[in-house]
């Protein structure tokens, strides 16, 4: 484990992105949401993800220099073809006109077609908090999900993200993947040699499995709920919503066309649409009644749920985002711990960039 | 059990609607939402809710000669006061209103404050669909889901729905609880006298149970998730969202103080909004991109994941709504079957109310 200064790596990751082609501007800003991913905890959006960008770039998968355009839009609806930009950039382009037309008409949504992977759905949703407005954003994955009864891979892991402002307390930030467990999480257990437990994963042929490696070993991952009692239909209905804003109504790849975020595969062949797909937008919180009202009220709302009779004495209840938000001050602070994979990544992609290296 | 046909039904519920003091109109929309509940299979939602409605209007909860007034707008937001209504007529006058603002700005969105029950919130977010918008609907419920973590009644079973668009295919409609489980099974479980499984509700002293009365027993139903392992935080975070759009950015109440739907529980005091909170509104499918390519695509994604290869051969994939949509047609034809408790109910209020019965 090697801990390193969040504005060190940012520069670094910046670098990287400069060396291979971006822009100066665009390098900074992906630097940014991979850099907000590590601080705020999630590290498997992080700099981790690095390297397997830069393999993208080098095969063409994605465009290092994109010419984003507005392909069609109806005031407050706005559509972006991405021009195979990665999300890390798209995404904010994208919300960045999104929150203009919220400014102008109390809301405003964003899809987004021929993209790539999207990073954090935080970082592009609280981009609306900083004009009090409420962000969203929802992007589809390459197909690692079986629908409820099924046992084929056929949704991502398709996250939602909720950020609503505050008045004095911490922004509501739910950010959320659709699946019972996100594949990052068989990755730490698959790392410290535990099995994973029920409800996250079936085998191939259907059954149930506790393998920390069932994705490696052509497993699948469940929605949430896990199980016909625990309403998994209501984790496929809701990966399946994020499939379809994503890439149905933008025009780009939905369903087991996703194309594979990895480098080593290939896309399915005849797609019915342009890259990974994303849909980003914003609620003016004033549309409704005075924004100081709204946000007082949220900030009781964090306070009563806070106070929530918890289980466990020591262990109280939290506000969706919390935890993410504390990480991000501490991180600030104490810098990044970075596993050793993320280590040597960093310093082969240093060696073979010729560049200076951060550790 | 007896079967009842729909047109039936409908016409005697809006003659007690009626006999109560709803106007003809008022009372027909009534009856109209009730009887969905009923056709689609949410007999929970449908006819056995209305002694409880009557109930409310009686001692004052309900007024069943509402003034909506909108209070505040900013072009696509809209805030509605329903002056104390029941939310079967208020979310269709705002959702109404969301839907004349989408057809101008492409988007546009109702909040509700001061209103009562919702019925279900398909048929709210489906009356987009012949629009070719895409519905969406929320509302928050007097509380009985604790947050991930606690042991007290805190939210709603609060629920989502999103009805989307297709060309040929039944449309995609996601009408789901953010509980584990809604109320409604847990008295189905009571009634055949099985338990309910683990996962679904915990007793008041946090320990998992299998009670099927647990809720009368004053146990807590558990966020969509169950544990912790479950991803329960998730089913809390959806149902947090739920709470936050119907009542904190509406005025309405929220959390804990989101008064009961039964006559003889009292709202707790000093709340901090009025009445119940709903959110509605719709996007058009045709800000993106032409219309005839999503919904071609639309019906390309249904073809898909019915396909999906299934666990058992005799249960393929269904896609959601498709239950209540296969089952609402059935019953259409064949009538809508009413357990006894129910016929019960409409044999009082037939003869509290010196009406013809329907049975």
């Amino acid at each position: 484990m090697t801990i390193i200064q969040s504005e060190i790596l940012k520069n670094w990751i910046a670098n990287v992105f400069e060396t291979c082609g971006f822009s100066a501007q665009n390098a900074q800003l992906s630097a940014q949401v991979l850099v907000d991913a590590d601080l705020r905890g999630i590290d498997s959006h992080g700099v981790a993800r690095l390297s397997g960008y830069i393999r993208l770039i080098r095969n063409g998968r994605i465009n290092p220099t994109p010419n984003f355009i507005v392909t069609h839009r109806k005031k407050t609806m706005i559509h972006v073809d991405a021009d195979g930009a990665i999300g890390l950039l798209s995404a904010p382009f994208a919300m960045n006109l999104a929150i203009e037309a919220t400014a102008e008409y109390g809301s405003g949504w964003a899809g987004i077609s021929n993209s790539n992977h999207f990073g954090i759905a935080a970082y592009h949703a609280m981009m609306a908090l900083e004009k009090d407005f409420i962000g969203f954003a929802m992007t589809n994955a390459s197909p690692l999900v079986t629908p409820a009864g099924g046992k084929q891979r056929m949704l991502g892991t398709n996250p939602i993200c909720v950020a609503i402002p505050t008045q004095n307390e911490i922004p509501f930030v739910l950010d959320m993947a659709t699946a019972a467990a996100a594949n990052g999480k068989l990755e730490i257990a698959e790392r410290n040699n535990n099995p994973i437990p029920e409800g996250w994963a079936i085998a191939n042929n259907g059954e149930p499995t506790t393998d920390a490696k069932a994705l490696k070993n052509s497993g699948i991952l469940l929605p949430l709920g896990s199980t016909k009692n625990g309403g998994y239909h209501k984790g496929y209905g809701l990966g399946s919503w994020v499939d379809i804003f994503s890439g149905v109504l933008t025009g780009a790849n939905f369903g087991p066309w996703v194309p594979p975020f990895v480098s080593f595969l290939d896309p399915i062949p005849n797609q019915p649409g342009k890259g990974i797909g994303h849909f980003v937008g914003c609620w003016d919180i004033d549309g409704f009644q005075d924004k100081e009202t709204t946000k007082k009220n949220m900030d009781l709302w964090i306070q009563t749920f806070k106070n929530t009779v918890s289980i466990d004495i020591e262990n109280p209840v939290l506000i969706p985002g919390e935890i993410e938000h504390n990480l991000s001050n501490e991180r600030l602070i104490r810098g990044i711990p970075l596993v050793n994979a993320v280590c040597k990544d960093i310093e082969s992609l240093t060696s073979e960039l010729q560049i200076k290296s951060p550790l």
